[in-house]
């Protein structure tokens, strides 16, 4: 199954013609997993043809306005749309707040659930469960309370070997027990170990966005060995101090974070409009973690390239 | 000096990759007003190459999302390329409350003066002036409070004859006072009457921005003789049904308000996703009104052509 991530916008707290706001789309199959919603995301789904009704869950990292503006002109466009299915958003408790708000003043509702879930700020804690995935959010460093995300595929079936299902004729209920873990009795009594019907299940797939923050050296435990990490990197390493006073990060300690938590890839983003060319982000970035790269916005990467 | 009337965003409550959310931007010499701020309106005064600092009033119709969604982002930008200006904005009371609420759950401030004025609905007022010129607001048939808005040029002073100038040896101080509609008085006594001093003033142009609003004969005359009418056209007159029940007009209904107002032009937007197309809009409108025709984003017009 395909796991995917689209970026919407990877520019910082002024959009420019070149950078948007934060937004990231992930793709696990049909089911789409919103990360930030900067002001504009909804025109940028629309031009990644994404179907809005398919966003199940939204995950805000923080309510600065780069981060969060787009939320409510998307949710009113899933109304216009005839949208019925519910919606979870998990950000701080302000933003249902906030959104109540804005529905008052303009006297309107929505004609589907959303659910909030507020997050908090002190450890890494399952927020969203699916049928194949979690996700995880844990605190970042930022000026106001900002958590970052791990979306991880969860424990997959042992694939089972084709030709065995043939040799043995094995019925499909048994199939379901085979690919848990199950050895096959045969008729005569001969037991098949499991070991021998299948094979081991494809790799758990895990990408985790860390959007705004300072270099903190918990990050890497919090992200441990996802395939891709992406890690804001406003700055470059010249406007560190720039970057400590803002607690935002360079390029620099974005390949630290990356190199710390074993990642497979790097994604670099949240670059300030100060900056026209992000080469310079993927140079920095490569003299500590070479597998790292800069985000452009309407790139889709696979998560586990 | 130029009056000349931006479009931003011509759509409705749906954005589009053809029709983007409302919003316009009056020119006055250097001088600019914003009416209503859609989603994504900073991008679009880039893309038009405006600088924003020079915005200091800013009118919103009413406090449905697509009007209004826009405000928080641009104000950000404002304060993020160090705005010290201060600003006008006029609006329903309670959008004042949502930027405090913005403001304090982002834990941020604006570092210049924001003058809020809180409309009212139930006559045509004078809410803003400026050397030059004056807004009114009035009030629109909408399914919740919604002004229309006015802006139109203060009387000017005549225009002295430059041959008079150095025929009479006429001094500066003395010109304010003749193009304000004084004689001269010679040396010897004579006095040259005004009218031979002067020429008439330039007229004087206005522009009348209706969103969102049903038919209603009250708007003629808050517009009465207006040089451009900028009035929504949701639908065409095929949807009188649909354009009534949500309060909003057809492109034959902004033509019966512009005939009425005896208006120089009309300008239709506020278009229905559901078109693609907006010929059919200057087609219906032009029977009744010939100088209609339809928004195009990023078109400038001049006021009074």
């Amino acid at each position: 199954m395909d796991f995917k991530l689209t970026v919407l916008g990877c520019g910082s707290a002024t959009p420019t013609l070149r950078f948007s706001p934060s937004a990231q789309v992930a793709a696990h199959g049909s089911d789409l997993f919103l990360f930030d919603c900067g002001e504009g995301t909804q025109l940028k789904l629309r031009r990644g043809g994404f179907n809005f009704q398919r966003i199940g869950h939204v995950f805000i990292s923080h309510l600065h306005g780069d981060h969060y503006l787009g939320l409510q002109g998307l949710l009113s466009t899933m109304q216009l749309l005839g949208r019925t299915k519910p919606i979870h958003i998990y950000a701080h408790e302000h933003l249902e707040e906030l959104t109540a708000l804005q529905l008052r003043i303009s006297r309107s509702h929505f004609r589907f659930e959303v659910h909030w879930c507020a997050l908090t700020y002190s450890d890494k804690t399952i927020i969203a469960e699916t049928d194949r995935l979690e996700v995880h959010s844990f605190p970042l460093d930022h000026r106001i309370p900002t958590c970052g995300f791990v979306i991880s595929e969860k424990p997959k079936p042992r694939n089972i070997r084709p030709e065995c299902i043939e040799r043995y004729n094995i019925p499909v209920p048994r199939i379901r027990q085979i690919k848990a873990g199950a050895d096959l009795t045969l008729d005569d009594g001969t037991v098949v170990p499991n070991a021998e019907l299948t094979l081991d299940p494809d790799p758990l797939r895990s990408y985790a966005y860390c959007s705004d923050t300072a270099y903190s050296p918990s990050t890497a435990t919090y992200v441990k060995g996802v395939d891709l990490l992406y890690h804001e990197s406003t700055f470059l390493e010249d406007r560190a101090a720039r970057a400590a006073k803002t607690h935002h990060s360079t390029a620099r300690q974005a390949a630290r974070v990356a190199s710390e938590a074993g990642a497979g890839r790097l994604l670099l983003g949240h670059f300030s409009a100060r900056y026209r060319d992000t080469t310079s982000f993927e140079e920095e970035a490569r003299e500590i973690f070479p597998r790292s790269f800069a985000a452009e916005e309407g790139m889709t990467i696979d998560v586990a390239l």
